[in-house]
C-alpha cells in the first residue's frame, strides 16, 4: 500500500472520479463515478448490470483518477485490485447517497442490485503538472 | 467508427483528456494528457519514455475521457486502437504546443523523443448524468 500524500488528500473529498477497468478482450473502459473515501481506500456503489462491474468481477485491477475541480492539471491516480461485495439492502449505497443527497435506488431498474467496490491504494501517483 | 454527437462536439476543444491504457500485466493505467481533435480522431504527442507509450505499443486498445470543465457530469468517452508513429522532428508536437502556448521540447530530457498517437473513435459514449 502507498499513502495518499497529505498535500493531495483534499482530492479524496471531490465529487467524481474516473474509473478505468479492463474488459475480457483486454480493452480498457472508463467512466465517471461517485465515490466515498475511506482512509486510503476508495469505495464505490456500482449497479451489477454495468459493464464496469462485470469487468471488475473478471479482472479486479483498476485505476481511479480524481482531478482537482479548480485545477485540471492537479490529480491523483490510485491503482489497486478491487474487492467486490454484495450490497443487497443498499446499506453502503445509502452512505454514498448521503454524500450526494441522492437515493441510489432511483438509478436502478427493477431486478438490478448493487455491489460495494473497494479499491485499496496499492499504487498512488500524485501529479501537479501546473507546479 | 462512430461519430461524435453534435451536442458533445464542444468537448473536443477542451484542455485535457484522461487516457487509459493497459500494461503487459493486464492492469489499467490512467493519466491526464493534452490532445488535439482531428475530426472524429483524437491525437496526442507522447514522450517515448513514458509507461503509457510503452503500454500502447504493446496493446493499442485505449480509452479517452473528456469532461466538460463546466459540468463534471457531462463527458465523452472515446475508445479505439491507437496508431503510434514517430515524430522525430517535433512536427506534430509543435502543433500541440500551438494549442497550449508551450514548447514540448522543454518537457523532454536529452535523448528522449516523441510519437504521434492517433485514436480513432471506434466507440463513443456521450454521457450527461446531470440531464
Amino acid at each position: 500500500m502507498q499513502p495518499i500524500p497529505d498535500q493531495f488528500r483534499d482530492l479524496m473529498g471531490a465529487q467524481v472520479a474516473t474509473l478505468a477497468t479492463v474488459g475480457p478482450n483486454g480493452r480498457p473502459q472508463q467512466s465517471l463515478v461517485w465515490f466515498l473515501a475511506d482512509g486510503d481506500q476508495v469505495r464505490l456503489s456500482l449497479n451489477t448490470s454495468r459493464q464496469k462491474t462485470a469487468n471488475l468481477t473478471g479482472n479486479p485491477s483498476c485505476s481511479l483518477v480524481i482531478v482537482d475541480p479548480a485545477n485540471p492539471y492537479r490529480y491523483l491516480e490510485i491503482r489497486g485490485a478491487a474487492r467486490v461485495e454484495a450490497d443487497p439492502d443498499y446499506t453502503f449505497a445509502d452512505k454514498v447517497g448521503g454524500k450526494y443527497g441522492a437515493d441510489l435506488r432511483q438509478h436502478d431498474a427493477p431486478g438490478e442490485s448493487r455491489v460495494v467496490v473497494t479499491v485499496p491504494a496499492e499504487r498512488v501517483r500524485a501529479v501537479d503538472m501546473s507546479a
